[in-house]
């Protein structure tokens, strides 16, 4: 598998585009996107399991359910989210604009939001602007930048990814753009995932595939310990490949899921890195596990933990807060097994060992902490399961962004 | 009732002190505090629920199942957590020369320590400060503040309070001190609680009581999600007031039990308003819940919520956080009921009617939200029971705090 360029648009027989409609209106920035495949996909999609879920998710999540899509339409800007039954219309009504002017079936479309809950959308925007929305379309990484532009909101950096590698001889590529940096929680994280690819993949394998790779992803990152209401993770297979359709269970389907989780695990580490307010990325390892489970729960409430982030902030080898996290976690481990260490580039420094103290250097572990990617190795000294959780430190910039301004 | 003063001097018979014994070194803070009962007392106590318990918390627990106590022995800066076998001997140490110096039973001494995680605790220190600790006992209120002193971290407030009222005639006081301003979350929050009351009461009535008073107020307390290693309350009844002993279940029991709530939830909310770096008490009130289980699970969602924290520093009225906070608190409830409104001494705006917006004053919200305490009211309008959870604004304050030095 290599990295290429090229985004949502790298796949054979997708284009993208994005415009600004005017619903970030004080701002110069973009905030419609569309991404279109020529032929109709097979697709999957997973979506917040907030009890709270914003008009678009309700609608999408209908959609979904025939497993084809040709398009995805989404919004910057505005979350659509607690806007009652004007919302559900103004969801439907996205959709709806979206079939009509390419003649393709509604349920072939799935609606994204994200930004500010609670106000009305305002339909007419996107209704006068999707004209222009749909002229921006192209089919190089130019129309998959405009597209990602205009799905950010509090992000600070683009966050993309594009692979290739092969299947049965034949070049498949995927292609995916995410945005989110804060209000982010696995099960899922605030954000937005649109993934494309030109493989030729049966309905259930994808779902699979998706699912697969968003358990080990994007659910295995946390920013803020808050769940958005509007988080979804679609993927659109058009076959345009020409390989023969991958199967669930197959050799091939491993391929292709191997590749799909690799270039969500990037993702999800770009977003942890583009955290609001992050300085730092902070992986956190939790090893010698009796299960995958009790693995990523422990590394999630460590990842979670307010008083963790802040130490990573200072940069201070604060271990104690670590073991706190781990023993109000709900996990089952013994605390008097576990050994701990810190890492980056800068090296490595044990700092626990079977639950107490050992001598450190503390400025060794100063200069490992203050690396801009850090990580949390804990070895629990039991099994052979482990996880991997990603997040971010917690920052006077935090509490600006969230603090200062509705987003 | 009414409210003295005195703490936990006030009810008679017992005696408190505190003094510098050099645990926290570089700083001129008392760290180690005593409180005496000149009798034996009836005794309950409840104590952290993480996993990772410090050696003062595991010595405790054993002690207290007698149910029998003549003091309380507690340091701060060093939490005696993550320490191994050494910082088990240290908290048995602890407990042993309070007993020899006072010729008690070990098993009527609880220890009890706060500060940083996983460091040694200087046990050399504390016995030779014993005779000064001793000395510095007196039965006034000037010895509740030594002793309250003692045992304050980050606290930048005196917590404590002191309460008198009547059963069969006879004057009953509880005097409380508490401190705790961060890794504070329900269940418990990092913080130590030391009650001191003159009735007499059955052991078992004791326990109950304390219990039911805990629950509603101890542990509906959130600064920052993080559950303690160390917590613990605790509280002695000498019954030096002379009244019939309190039996569980009687019209004496509702008095007592009425007495010690609200003095608990008094601390509960001072230590709210004294979180770590906190600009603003922020009471969560649910109301017209199925179960009071429900009403506490959505309350405590929300109090809990970095983003609804942040909001409340920027005296933001973003209620699309509130509802995105209930969602993903797991609480079962209907989205589209929901009634929520923010109030404080400035008034009251509603912001969102039946899980949607309505059109209100953001100058008058600002203003509401701009008071050192504030509420966020939620009616689910499902049923008729309530909870009520105190917590904090998140603030630059909070990061400084703690990560820019081990605490």
């Amino acid at each position: 598998m290599k990295e290429i360029s090229g985004g949502v648009c790298a796949p054979k027989g997708f284009l993208a585009g994005g415009i600004k409609c005017g619903i970030k209106d004080s701002s110069s920035k973009k905030d419609l996107a569309l991404i279109y495949s020529q032929k109709v996909c097979t697709a999957a999609a997973v979506f917040t399991q907030n009890k709270v879920k914003a008009a678009c998710v309700q609608v999408s999540r209908q959609h979904i359910t025939g497993g084809k899509l040709h398009a995805i339409i989404a919004n910057s800007g505005n979350a659509n989210a607690c806007t009652g039954e004007a919302g559900m219309d103004s969801a439907r009504r996205m959709a709806q604009i979206t079939s009509e002017k390419f003649d393709i079936d509604i349920k072939e479309v799935v609606v994204a939001s994200t930004g500010v809950i609670g106000v009305p959308l305002p339909i007419e925007k996107i209704e006068n602007g999707f004209d222009l929305l749909k002229e921006s379309l192209r089919d190089d990484e130019q129309g998959h930048t405009d597209a990602l532009e205009a799905i950010m909101t509090t992000d600070t950096r683009k966050k993309d990814i594009t692979v290739e590698f092969e299947i049965d001889g034949k070049s498949i590529r995927i292609g995916a753009m995410t945005k989110g940096s804060g209000m982010m929680h696995p099960n899922m994280a605030t954000m937005l995932a649109f993934i494309t690819t030109d493989a030729a993949i049966e309905k259930d394998a994808l779902d699979t595939a998706l699912r697969l790779a968003v358990k080990r992803s994007f659910n295995r990152l946390t920013i803020d310990g808050d769940t958005s209401t509007n988080d979804m993770a679609v993927i659109m297979a058009n076959g345009e490949a020409g390989n023969t359709p991958i199967a669930a269970g197959s050799a091939a389907f491993e391929v292709f899921q191997t590749a799909l989780e690799k270039a969500c695990t990037a993702l999800a580490r770009k977003m942890a890195r583009d955290g609001e307010g992050a300085t730092r990325l902070v992986t956190v390892n939790v090893c010698g596990a009796d299960s995958e489970d009790t693995a990523e729960v422990l590394a999630k409430s460590v990842a979670a933990s307010s008083l963790v982030k802040a130490a990573c902030f200072g940069a201070d080898a604060n271990w104690g807060r670590v073991l706190c996290a781990m023993g109000y976690s709900g996990a089952d481990f013994d605390p008097l097994k576990v050994n701990v260490s810190f890492s980056s580039g800068a090296g490595e420094v044990q700092v626990c060992k079977n639950g107490g103290s050992v001598s450190f250097s503390e400025e060794k572990a100063k200069e490992v902490l203050l690396q801009e990617e850090i990580a949390i190795n804990i070895d629990l000294n039991k099994g052979t399961e482990k996880a991997v959780v990603w997040g971010c430190d917690l920052t006077y910039d935090y509490v600006k962004i969230n603090g200062d301004y509705r987003s």
